[in-house]
């Protein structure tokens, strides 16, 4: 493992149980019955936390869209050609595509970066160039990635986390694009969770049946061709993973040793999030999962991380989509910790007990 | 019935099914796989489909929240003591409760009625005086109101959807104060559904079970005095209803005939949905049902309904709380239909099929 990574799993500690305790009591003083806002205020103490006393307003939230290419679209696993990859990209360049609409309408900003797209961008303005390779190789007959490969889009992740955190980034968000990655998510569920791809595979942006009975066996045969050792997590996300995995993977060890609250998308960021809780389980302490999608490696992932999912509403498009609803949501509940009157200073009668 | 109420029933008429084909013809244009964005296309698709096209950007989200009391806090059923109803419209009108925290961080206007609260509010500024009464009858021991009161709280209702068309608002909201309003509202659902009260009675703000247990006879027996008449609403809604339930009906039933979409609440505003669609099914075309409580009377209210809620949240609070949230998102929605680019205008190759 490399020294930075180290330093990064070395760092993290798990939110001080005393912030829980003070951020739960004065949720509990404001005008409203005790827990009447459900999620939102188990959210709202937890960030607060993670951030500590006194709490400031959230001024800024972002969201990282990581892009790559996977190798194993050349066994047909998706509903949409690989240069989508690379259009996409430049869609949300140019401002088009749902995550910038919806960043938009949430007041996030949109971060872009180049993990792995098999395309040329040039100097193309305002894309965040880490490009490791021209998309990993087709997993289900060589590695996705060799293990340099992936520490080094795990450390453009951490160094991300570490910019933001300079520049006062108050609530983190993940992204994805990479046309076939639901793929390499699946692989990455099985063999953490042990339940066979037929149990962890979807259909992605859109393929019929018979094309899910393919889309699983190439997973199974990738996972029997790699034999990833579910001990050694940084081996999984090599051999079956992708490189803007492995950047949501830094992304999300860099946020918990920085102590910034991260909000994890749909299931290609929940298989990073499972490859981020094996490196060092403190890391939950730090993340949200904002969704549940309609790729069934969600629900399995879940349970490894022990988290529900704010919201289920049946969305499964990736870029970040479900991360920014939910990061307004977590956004709303610092506001109503702050902002709403105590029972004492509203002169609003306690309830009878 | 009144004639203005009938005048409202029948300007009623369901959604042009051609306008619903053509908007989601336009949602599938857009770069994104065809409904990756679930529940938001879906609520986005009929918001068009009422509005008409072309279609206009979400200007002005208002909430409106409707309060009142109950005369069967007498039997002690709630775990707040009545003055908390007034108390809780001063902290609404002073900004310092979680409707507004939550309106303001989601831009929306919030509209505070009293519609029967047992105080005397004189000249104070920003409450909307509808005052009917000082609170309802015990219907324990009488009928809440009279079918007089309950058709005039009606009419409140469809006043202020008629006013709110004048004033360009685009998206209605439906919120409640009223301290012992889960009583009448689990009632209405219960004869409305031939559900035993204790399958539609929850623990409201915060009762232990023997208060569950005491509150579902109290329920059972107003049930059982009153006899209100399955096969008429309003009959169902004048005995064991309340005032801002009735203002909620209205709301709806205005909002419908005048083509104004309207997210409804919690299980206060979910029973006075279920008294609209009775008087009128094709209400439903209009209404969107924002959120599960923990309110068992919630999901019979959904099956009533046939509708699903967007949020599960575990919130309890009412006043518009979950309303607003869902509002928010219905906006979002309408975004993404009119500003994300097209697969043509983006240059984005379409999926393989």
């Amino acid at each position: 493992m490399s020294q930075k990574l180290k330093t990064a799993l070395d760092a993290i500690v798990p939110v001080s149980p005393d912030n829980l305790k003070r951020a739960a009591m004065h949720m509990d003083s404001l005008t409203k019955p005790q827990g009447s806002l459900g999620r939102l205020e188990d959210w709202a103490i937890r960030y607060v936390a993670i951030r500590g006393t006194p709490l400031s307003k959230v001024e800024k939230k972002c969201v990282y869209l990581f892009s790559g290419d996977h190798g194993v679209v050349a066994e047909n696993v998706s509903a949409y050609p690989q240069a989508v990859t690379a259009q996409m990209v430049k869609n949300f360049l140019n401002g088009g595509a749902a995550i910038n609409v919806l960043a938009k309408h949430m007041n996030t900003e949109v971060v872009v970066v180049d993990m792995g797209v098999n395309h040329e961008f040039k100097n193309i303005s305002g894309l965040i160039h880490k490009k490791i390779a021209m998309g990993t190789g087709n997993m289900r007959r060589s590695p996705a990635m060799t293990r340099d490969q992936a520490e080094k889009a795990i450390e453009v992740g951490l160094d991300l986390a570490y910019a933001a955190k300079k520049q006062n980034v108050d609530i983190l968000g993940t992204g994805d694009m990479g046309i076939g990655n639901t793929s390499p998510s699946s692989a990455i569920i099985s063999v953490l969770s042990g339940k066979p791809p037929e149990e962890t595979t979807g259909l992605g942006t859109g393929i019929d049946h018979d094309s899910w009975k393919h889309k699983v066996s190439v997973i199974d045969e990738a996972i029997k061709f790699n034999r990833p050792d579910p001990g050694d997590p940084v081996d999984v996300l090599s051999k079956v993973g992708g490189f803007e995995i492995a950047g949501i993977v830094g992304l999300i060890l860099g946020a918990a040793s920085q102590k910034i609250p991260v909000v994890i998308d749909g299931v290609i960021s929940i298989a990073a999030a499972v490859i981020a809780s094996q490196l060092n389980k403190g890391a939950r302490d730090y993340f949200f999962t904002s969704h549940k999608s309609s790729e069934p490696g969600c629900e399995i992932g879940f349970q490894l991380l022990e988290q529900e999912p704010l919201l289920d509403l049946n969305m499964r498009l990736g870029e970040g989509t479900g991360a920014v609803i939910a990061m307004d949501l977590l956004e709303a509940g610092t506001k109503i910790y702050l902002e709403m009157a105590t029972f004492e200073n509203a002169g609003v009668s306690k309830n009878k007990n």
